[in-house]
């Protein structure tokens, strides 16, 4: 049985990522875990951290978006399934942005929203191979997918 | 002199495409646009009008998302150049997958949007050759790849 | 607006080809369509008649299959979008094998066929964007995707 | 000698699976095979199981044939070598789709049927580098292109 | 009906490209046909003639070739079918390396050769759609998969 | 005869592009040529002149440097031949980064320097199938590949 | 150091295959090799063999190529380098056939011949990073450009 | 977490590569380095040295030069991360040959260089994700991009 890369895009103000490893861990599922950087402050200030501030904004934010470009294409790019989680708040452009370069390397996609958001996500919907609410089922299809158990 | 196929995704309330539509027709150049339906009614109805309604509104919705993406996934696959306009309200996470979709497809990405915006839009901006803020600019922008003038 | 190549795989014994030429020629819609052979004896014969008579039917068979996947394959890959029908008699595996082909070459499938076969189809229509039941609802999405009216 | 990915497509209803993972066992080839879920139950009611009933089957199937496609799709690009059986019951279209995926990703495709089907899966086997008719003589495939003895 | 393209690989010292481009033209069939540069004292002295004389054979033969591939390669991009003749002298190795060539990027292969020739040429024969012997039926194949019409 | 499409990359301060062009012409071959904005001041500073000033010269240069590559990126992967000059004076790593994306894309690369420079350019002529020292060669190089005429 | 797939193709009647196993070996190189069944029986007799006798040679010959086609395509697709021997007896079409496969997926193609064959090879050489006369020079190369040690 | 591939491209004449080395090490990341062949003398004379000697300087070079380019396309294409450092002196045309092939790969590129040469570089820094300074910037960048922490 091989192993399956698992990235897990989108929202990182909620612990839906501990719970689908954890749920994972748990039924000792062959997975290898990767995602964005989770630290918020870390993920806005890496750019001007290392390679030196900016007083415009806009290059502010750009040297850090593309230092966090290096992981998450990279990552992307390996992973077989792509999870990602749109929250209630925020933009999220990036989380929707993933959806778009993963769907585009033929990746499988999985989302996972609240039932509220269907009508503006149903283009990112259209791209995925399953529509989840919870990290519960996403544990679920990992299981089915790679053990044919239910 | 070869065309140039452009793509206009995203917001669909203003007329910032009959802008650079006009303003590239004033100066003659060879591009052929292509567009998502901007027709708001349409492109929600389409699935449920022509393949027949759903009671769950997720698959109302999911039934007209895939019938656009027949439109938008052919006409991005075969733009040389994507704009991608995100305006001040709504989700407009289907732009968002449209600049990653593209991205992945190695289009030259052209993102234009408010400056209030550049710290939601980082990782879409972050992967674009211009972010621009008006219909003008990327007007100038085919002008200038277009035929080397300013 | 630029053409669109349209390929009709599938079920030969009714005229819903012809039905979705019609409908998209009424419409004066810019769309070029291609199709196999589907003159059921020629499509049988070809690999003997050119090549040379075989006593084996495998070989018969084998002979005029390659000759057909000159022309299949080449429209396939040349399409914009694939319309495949199944009808309700033969094995049709040829139908549900350009499906996968096109699938995997990442074109816009649209599948044709009556609500009697959709559990056996199931996995065909998972991977296509439309699933109709009649030439009219094809003309319909081909209106709707090209001129984004409904 | 580097390890073989060989994945098991098709008919589920008999062991031809087992009988060539014992036979590829008992010779000690580096392969790693896979495979479908091949519980008809769980394959059919998976989706509904993990993310909600639908009333509709049409839907009920969708949401069941899209997991499914998680895992054989990742699968089938992970191959080296895509062995497509098929039996002399039910439609078979998701062998066939596999057949034509597989195929146009340039996998290395084996079928296998009884010599009766062999005209309607003549296109099937025009693409097939071997086309056999027993699970020992895939054994004797795999003995030869990996270890190149007969 | 849309134009294809025929690549005409091979032997350079029969008139088989003529009867092939008199036949289809007798039959109005919409084909562009391409080939390597047929003038063989022009073939083997380009390089030399163009870019300056070597002393050593090696290097007068390897410019030469690298100006031919210039040609070959543009050309069986373009090509949606390579026909590649091996005559009964010489040894051909680049209609072979065309062969290998023009399979590996999925182009449809036809081989023309006399039966003599069968077995060395197996492999080459195993990745070609159509194996004939004569030009009059490279000229049915292409009104047949054109035309549809034996 | 199919169009040929050429790139011209590299040395912008003499005319070598429009005595190949002239050349060309003189031949009446099927050829569309497509270049850099060879204007040395607007090529560098149309960013700043488009999107607005920067006080960091970095900027400056990279925002003009990203509209410069929408042109040049769209173009090299139209070309079926690009064709790239060392001149004797300034870094030119823009020649330079241009060969190896032309290379990586599969294009047929022609590189025009003066024999003097042949050690440190060595690499980028390992990747090339002709290394020429005048425009004359180069319109010979396109008539014989054309024409198959010296 | 990270391992290097090497694929040796080609003349099978000298045992240059073992002189440069034996010369990687006695290096320590991390290379694994891999190579077509270089048994001229097996080879030939394996189709039918296994899928049962053909009256006709050309099937007969078929069945056997189209085995070898398995193991020889899956190798070369996972090979670094390739490594491409012509002798000075036979055809060997099939040499010829690997190095034009191997040149249009991109690998490093490494040619071993005579000095005699330079003219009649010129097209291959021209594909070629190397073109070497002895086994010696292949382990030489394989040691420099692992180690980049002479 | 998973390893990553990170190749060492340009200037050869500091310890620039040993630099980024041991601090990767001391951090304990999980990368695997490649780099070209460093020994200045041993890239330049190796084709000769292993495949004979040549008295024209230009196929002196080309021989080095390609035997070379089978080590650095082979590690190219397997590195995730491609880092090219221009220094102050030489053509260093290869630097930005690399650049340009890594990045038509769509490899994450991160460039290497003095402020003072930031104008002949924009193009190349165009392409990257990160423009540095010094080696322990590189680090930063790594450990950040795999373990999340600044």
């Amino acid at each position: 049985m091989s192993n399956w890369n698992v990235y897990l895009s989108g929202e990182i103000h909620t612990d839906w990522r501990d719970q689908i490893v954890e749920g994972v861990k748990a039924l000792n599922l062959p997975v290898t875990f990767s995602a964005p950087v989770t630290d918020h402050a870390a993920s806005d200030d890496c750019g001007a951290s290392i390679l030196g501030g900016e007083d415009k904004k806009f290059w502010y934010d750009h040297k850090g978006a593309k230092l966090n470009a290096i992981r998450t294409r990279t990552l992307i790019e390996k992973a077989d399934v792509v999870i990602v989680r749109f929250g209630d708040k925020y933009k999220q452009w990036n989380a929707a942005f993933d959806a778009g370069y993963a769907s585009a390397l033929g990746k499988s996609l999985v989302v996972m929203h609240d039932p509220s958001l269907t009508h503006p996500l149903k283009e990112v919907d259209a791209a995925a191979l399953a529509v989840t609410e919870t990290p519960a089922q996403v544990v679920d299809i990992l299981q089915y997918v790679i053990l044919g158990k239910l």
